[in-house]
Formats: C-alpha cells, sequence, structure tokens
C-alpha cells in the first residue's frame, strides 16, 4: 500500500532548499506519494534547479508563509494558506496520511489540534522524540507542546508513547518512568506525584520516578514529563554536547600528539556526533493528535527531512494511533483511574 | 584573619572517609580552622587511621546521622544532633563562620531555612552552582532548593546571584538571563513572564530569556530557574556528558587506529572530565541564608570537599552576604518593584 506524505516545503531554517532536496531523498528511498505543500513558485523553481520534469511532482500551492519566531495561536488562525493550515486541513479531510513539518513547532501544535483535532478522550497533544541512550533508543514526552501541565495530560503522554514504543520501536512491555528531581514517590511538586499516584494505579509497566540524569541510560523507555521541563531536558543536552566537543578539541589542538591522535580517532567522533544527532532519528511525533503528525527540527537538513518522512511512513505501517486510541479509551473507563482524576478535578 | 569552617564529616555517600580526607587536604592548603562536625567516634577512628594527632582537630560531636534519602523536613526536626542540626545552630550562634555539607541536600536546605534563618526580605533560600562554560564560568539558581516558584523568588534568585558573581567571581555588571523555552518575551509559563516583567524593571543587567541550549555556551553570567527545572538541567548535563563518553569510547574501541589514538588523546580526555566535574568548582552555595552554607555534591571525593571548603573561605572574604542583604533591600524599597510585587500576590 501507498502512503500519501504531506510536506511542509515552507517551513524550516532552511527550507526551501534543504526541504525539497529531503523531498527528492524520500522519493528515492520510499515508494509513497510525496506531496509538497508550500510556495507553488519556490517549489517549481527547486524542480527547475534540479533539472527534474514538473509532472512528476504532487504541488500544493499554499501561498502564505509563518515565522519561525511567530505567535504560533494567531499565525495558524490569520493565515489559512500558509502549508501549515492547508497540510492540517489536508490531514483532517483524509487528502494526505500524514503531514511533516519542520516549521514553526508552535503553530504545528495549533494547527493539528484546532484543525486536525484531538484523539477521543485525549486531553492535550503532546510532543514525543527518540532519543539515544546507552542501551539503545528511549522516547520523551512531552518536549514542548504543553507547558501548563494537569497530571491527566502526562498520564496520558506515557500511555500513548508506549503504545508507540511498543508497536513502532519494537519494544516488549516497554517501561514508564517519571522525570522528577528524586527517585523517592514523595518527591516533586503536586501535580508530579498526582502523576506518580496514576501510572501506579493503572497496570502498566510504570518504574516510578527517574532522574534526569538516566534520561541517556536508557533505564526507561518512555520518558514522562511537561513540555517545559522536557524542553529544557533536550536542549540543554544539545549544548552539553556542543560544549563537550569543543572543550575536547580545544585540549587536543594544544599539543602535536594530541593532534596526531585527534586525526586517529576522527572517524569515532564523526559517528558519535551522529549518534548524538536527534536528526538521525527524524523528526518528532505528535502524540494525542487524530492523525499522524511529524514535526521535524527547525535546523533540519534534507537527511532529517528525509528521515522524518521515514518516521511518519513506519508510524502509518505499524498503525500506531488506531492502538492509541483503544488503550486511551480503556484506560480513561477503568474505575478507579476514573476515580482518582474525579478527585484530581475537584 | 582566620575563619571558622564546620563540616559535616557524615554526610555524603563517601562519608566518613572521603570526606575526612577532604578535610586534610583543606588543613594543608589553606590556614583557617576547621571544625568537625560528625559522629565522635567515626573522627576519631579516622584521626588515628591517618596516624595524627587527636589534639589536631577541633571535634563536634554529632551522633545522629541523617539518610541521604530521608525526609528532609522531618528528619531535620527530629535529629537535633545530626552534624546537619549541629552545624546550623553553630551557624546561627555565630561560634563558625559558614557550613559545608555533602549530606542530604534538602536536609541542609530546611536546615538553613529554620535554624539559621534568611537574610531579611528574602522569601526563599535557592541553590546557586557555577559552572564551566565555553567562555570560561557562569552561575545557575536555583537547582533543587524551590519547586514551588513564585515570581519574587526567581527574581530575588537573580539579584543574588549576580552580586555574588560580581564580588565573588569577579565579573564586572553581571547579566542575568531567565531559563525560558524560547527567547521571545511572550514564551513561558505565567509565572516566568512575571519574572521576566520585574527584571526588566529592575535596573539590573538583565538579558532576557535564555534558552537551555545556551546554559553551557557562556551568554550570561547568572542564569535562573525554578529548582525542578534547574535541577533537570544539571543532572541532563551530567548524564549526556558520560554518555557522550561512553559512545565516544565504544566506538574508538572498534578499530586498532582508534586505540592508537585514544592513547594519544587520553590526557585531553582526562582534562575535558576534570573541566566538565563540577566537583572541580567546589560546592553549591545556598543563597538567601543568614549565614555561609555550601552544599557539595552527595558524590563528592576528598577534592571535592576541599574545594567546597575553598568556595566557602572565599565567599567570606569577598563579603559576599553582607553586599547581598543591602541590595535585597535596596530593590525592594524601588517603588515600582513593590507595586509589580504587590499587584502580582493581589
Amino acid at each position: 500500500m501507498k502512503y500519501r506524505i504531506g510536506l511542509d516545503i515552507s517551513g524550516g531554517d532552511f527550507a526551501p532548499e534543504q526541504i525539497f532536496k529531503g523531498a527528492l531523498l524520500a522519493k528515492q528511498e520510499f515508494h509513497d506519494d510525496l506531496i509538497l505543500i508550500g510556495v507553488k513558485e519556490e517549489i517549481e523553481e527547486q524542480i527547475h534547479k534540479h533539472n527534474l520534469n514538473l509532472n512528476d511532482f504532487t504541488i500544493i500551492d499554499a501561498p502564505e508563509k509563518i515565522g519561525m519566531g511567530e505567535s504560533p495561536a494567531s499565525s495558524v488562525r490569520k493565515k489559512k494558506n500558509s502549508s501549515i493550515s492547508i497540510g492540517m486541513n489536508l490531514l483532517r479531510e483524509k487528502k494526505i496520511d500524514a503531514f511533516v513539518s519542520c516549521g514553526n513547532t508552535g503553530a504545528a501544535v495549533c494547527g493539528a489540534t484546532l484543525q486536525v483535532g484531538l484523539m477521543e478522550g485525549v486531553e492535550r497533544p503532546g510532543i514525543a522524540l527518540v532519543i539515544p541512550t546507552k542501551k539503545g533508543i528511549s522516547m520523551i514526552v512531552d518536549v514542548g507542546a504543553n507547558i501548563d501541565p494537569k497530571p491527566i495530560h502526562l498520564f496520558q503522554y506515557g500511555i500513548m508513547a508506549s503504545v508507540y514504543s511498543h508497536l513502532a520501536l519494537g519494544k516488549e512491555n516497554p517501561s514508564i518512568g517519571l522525570l522528577n528531581i528524586g527517585e523517592e514517590e514523595s518527591k516533586g511538586p503536586d501535580y508530579v506525584r498526582n502523576v506518580h499516584k496514576l501510572f501506579s494505579e493503572a497496570g502498566v509497566n510504570f518504574i516510578g520516578n527517574l532522574e534526569a540524569k538516566d534520561i541517556f541510560s536508557g533505564k526507561c523507555d518512555c520518558i514522562v514529563c511537561d513540555g517545559f521541563v522536557g524542553n529544557v531536558a533536550l536542549k540543554v543536552s544539545e549544548g552539553v554536547a556542543e560544549t563537550m566537543g569543543k572543550f575536547l578539541l580545544d585540549e587536543i589542538k594544544k599539543g602535536f600528539i594530541g593532534k596526531i591522535g585527534l586525526l586517529l580517532i576522527m572517524n569515532s567522533l564523526k559517528r558519535v556526533k551522529r549518534l548524538m544527532d536527534y536528526a538521525e532519528y527524524g523528526g518528532a511525533l505528535l502524540l494525542g493528535v487524530d492523525g499522524i503528525v511529524i514535526i521535524g527540527h527547525g535546523r533540519s537538513n534534507a537527511i532529517a527531512v528525509k528521515n522524518a518522512v521515514k518516521v511518519a511512513i513506519h508510524e502509518l505501517k505499524c498503525n500506531v494511533n488506531s492502538e492509541i486510541k483503544s488503550n486511551i479509551s480503556k484506560i480513561s473507563q477503568d474505575p478507579k483511574i476514573k476515580e482518582m482524576l474525579n478527585d484530581l478535578s475537584a
């Protein structure tokens, strides 16, 4: 079966050039249909530049652009002809099977929530990211969609992530951990302690609180946190990796022997860099939306774009969303969980 | 002038052995008086083990112990004869000039707040840490004292940190940045946006919001955040550094050439490890307490303990606390700030 993947050509720091190149890589590698959504003239210009045939591409004109720094809610509401608005509408109307954007993350979250809508029972969407760890890969959710978290949001993030982790990442009975400032149940702010109680009752593979030093240790398959904390955790890790790299180069370059050593380990350094580079793992997933939305990093290059398309296709193949829906519905009918949620909202 | 530094011999993962060794290093390097607070028999045993003379040490017996995982508030309240309780009381009674503990951080924060007390006008203490950056060093506050932050807490953290940064770290007109998920003023949760407003009006060198990727870039001298976020940021960075190190070793060891390269860069790697190791920078400061309290990392070894003592002596020499008091008092009398704080608490 061929999937129809909508790709936002206007979104991202290196749009349209790198996004278009990513589309070409995806066309080579996958046999699914790519629908290019963006400013028509710009897409055509890219096609001509690469000496390709216009007829080989499906283009949907989206003449308006949402800048990377624009206010999410108002940009989506006002710019009906932006690639994000048009892409989300196509997804709602089931004219595409998934939408991939490396544009303004907030706008993509708003657009998905307002135009595509959330799955029944889901209260807030969460951005989930697959990350490299000492033992392989894990997921962290939310990394920036929701900065006003209620216990039910984080609880649902964990449920959704564990379905994805099982179906799309192949983990048997994936473990869920709650990011907190200590491992003891009594640690953390009230809302986090309430999430702890919900997971403890939910009959899932909950391993309790997880300290931030263990995010990259592979101790846990699905790490749950609020969007502010998750965003900080993620961006700190980018910053540390960069700073460490710089320190290492500075130190090595101080001496002649070090320089030779550097030459000998250069390939290893490059592989580590790639291992730590989220772009290699494709985009982030917008969990909870009633349709498949992949959000690429703003700095995505062509390879990252191709990988984001790959993630979308893989998610479709694994039929993740229908299983998430059935899990969310099942768990929200659990009498104990229902009672706890009622108490929390009282 | 000789200072009297109280050292908690019972606190820390490697107590009493490593703490005592740290005390010996500190005795060698500094000319100030060390007061060893802990279980008398254990301290005496260490002294004998090192073939030293009992008369060369000042020991204060603190027979009770607070475990690293114990509940902070209740342990401090119940264990009056613990090293933390006794140390904080000595500090309040001005029988010591500073207290250094690598024990239960929460207990130290509680003990300091309840027994030593806060400076006039300060609402909550904050844990401040000096961190390595691409351009030298910066400070981050709070990294775990306060997980229920109000705007005034974060505002005061910034004011206090900038005084420390100026007097103790020698920065001219230190810059203050607010950790947030984007640089725009409109970003983040309500309480963070309110902190932004307070700093903007306070006549300090406020550079606005700072993204977490810039914590280690050296873009800002004093980074302000709540304790939950700060704790996560810090522990993530430890985890990333460790994971990157492991990835690099794994990759390098795959080939013969890499192994030779590794030998040649080993010294550089060690130096980077030291550069990224907070222990090298001594302990964290408990800002806002009316006395000097230094909190060492739980995993502190002898060198980290010695460095924590060094930080205490340096803070005393720089007379940081009296300047913090006068700054807090000045700024809380500023009519604009007063009005904003009234509006916020209304």
